[in-house]
C-alpha cells in the first residue's frame, strides 16, 4: 500500500490537476484512487507493484469492457422488447464498436490524462477507447456497478444511443425534418454560428426556425452534428405531426 | 400487464411447484415473477406479449450471459493480479464454457421446469446452459445487479471455481494429497459409499483419512469428483506442509 501511495503522491505533485480533472469527468469525487492512477497509466511506464504484477491500464480495460457490455445489454433488453438474442447482440456491437469507443474517449479528452514515457502523439486511435474502457473499470472497483451504470447512461447511452437509429429506423433526423417542413409546406432554415465558448474544441451552435420561429437549438463539435441534434430535438418536439407522414 | 398475469395464473395453477422449486434454486423469494416465468418458456409455446414479442427464455440468455462476464471478470480481475488481459479473457472463457454452464443448469435440474411443446428429452445438451444464462438475466432484472452477482458466486464462483485449477497449476488435489503422504509415509483411505439423502440424483459420500484419522468429507454425484473435492478439503487443511513438498 505505501508504494501505492508513493505512486499516488508523486502523480498528485507531478499534475495537480489530475484528480481535478477527473471529478469532472466522473460528476463525482473518485475515492478509491489507485485504480485511477492505474486507469492513466501506460505499459511504457514500466511500473510494478511490491509483488511484482504490472501497473498499467490494460487489465482494467478487461473489467470496463465487461460493464458497458452488461449496462448496455440491459437497457437494450428493455428498449428493443421485439429484437432477438441475436438482434440485441448486433445492436450492442454498434454501441460498444471500437470506433465509438475511440470517439467517447476523444470526446472527454482522456490522452490528456496519462502518464507515458512515449509521446502521446506516437499513439493510434486505439489509445483512446482504451482509456475510456480502463476509466469504466476503475469506477466500477471504485464505486460498484451502480455508479458505474449511472456513468455509461451518461456519457454513452443518453448522449449517444439512439434506438431509432441504431436499428437504422432513422439515418438522418435532418432529412425526416426537412421532408415533413417540404410536405407541409413549412419553411426552415438552420441558422449555425462558431461558438467556442469555454471549450478548447471549437463548437458550433445551431437555432433551427420552422416558420420563422426558434423552434430547437444545439451545440456540438461540427456543424452537422449540431444541426443533426436539432433537427432531434424539433423531430421529437412534433412527433405528433410528423408521424402522420410516415 | 393482465395478459403476464393470466400466463402467471395458468402457470401456477399448472405447476403449483414452480416458484417453490425456484424459491430454493434462488435462495430468495422471486417478486417480479414474470421474469423467471419468461426464464423457463420455451419458444415452441409460440407465447406472444399484446405488442406482438415473443415470450420465451432467449432474450432473457442475452441478459444473463452479459452478467455472468461481468461477475466472472471483476472476479477474476481481483484473484489473478499477475494476468493481463489475453489471460484474463481466456481464464473467463473456461468459467462460461458451453459445457460449464450445461452442467451448472444440469446441477440445478432447470430443465424439470421448463414450459415446451416439444419433449425435454428431445432438446440437445444446450439447453442447460440457456436456461441458467436466462435465470440469471432474469435475476438480474427482477432484483438487480448485487442480488445476481450473489447468485453467481453461489452457484458458479464459491462451487466451482478453483483459481489454481484454472491456471493450470493443479491438475488433480488428489494426486497432489496422495503424493504428499507418499513422500511423508503417511497411509491414507478414501471410503467412499452411495449416499443418494433426499436427492433423486445418484450422490457419493467420501471419507478420507490420513493416518487411519478421517481429515475430511464430501458428497458429490460421482466418486471422482467427491474424492476430488475431499482431497481438496484436505489439501487447504494441510496447505503448510504440503507447500513444502512443491
Amino acid at each position: 500500500m505505501s508504494f501505492i501511495r508513493n505512486i499516488l503522491n508523486s502523480r498528485s505533485q507531478g499534475d495537480g490537476n489530475f484528480f481535478l480533472q477527473l471529478k469532472d469527468i466522473l460528476g463525482f469525487k473518485p475515492k478509491a484512487k489507485s485504480f485511477y492512477i492505474k486507469a492513466f497509466t501506460h505499459r511504457s511506464m514500466n511500473l510494478k507493484d511490491e509483488l511484482g504484477n504490472a501497473i498499467n491500464y490494460e487489465r482494467l480495460e478487461f473489467v470496463g469492457d465487461a460493464m458497458l457490455s452488461s449496462v448496455i445489454a440491459a437497457y437494450l433488453f428493455d428498449k428493443v422488447p421485439h429484437g432477438d438474442e441475436g438482434y440485441l447482440t448486433k445492436m450492442r456491437s454498434k454501441v460498444v464498436s471500437r470506433e465509438h469507443l475511440n470517439k467517447l474517449g476523444q470526446e472527454l479528452n482522456l490522452i490528456d490524462l496519462v502518464q507515458s514515457r512515449i509521446p502521446t502523439s506516437n499513439f493510434g486511435d486505439n489509445i483512446h477507447g482504451n482509456l475510456f474502457e480502463a476509466l469504466v473499470g476503475a469506477i466500477y472497483l471504485d464505486k460498484g456497478y451502480n455508479t458505474c451504470e449511472k456513468f455509461i447512461f451518461k456519457r454513452v447511452i443518453n448522449p449517444h444511443v439512439d434506438i431509432e437509429m441504431l436499428e437504422g429506423k432513422v439515418i438522418s433526423y435532418k432529412s425526416l425534418l426537412i421532408e415533413w417542413c417540404q410536405k407541409e409546406k413549412n419553411t426552415f432554415n438552420y441558422e449555425v454560428y462558431e461558438d467556442t465558448g469555454n471549450d478548447e474544441l471549437k463548437h458550433f451552435s445551431v437555432k433551427l426556425s420552422i416558420n420563422d420561429k426558434v423552434v430547437s437549438k444545439a451545440r456540438a463539435t461540427s456543424k452537422k452534428k449540431a444541426e443533426e441534434k436539432a433537427s432531434k430535438r424539433a423531430f421529437f418536439a412534433f412527433q405528433n405531426q410528423i408521424s402522420k407522414l410516415q
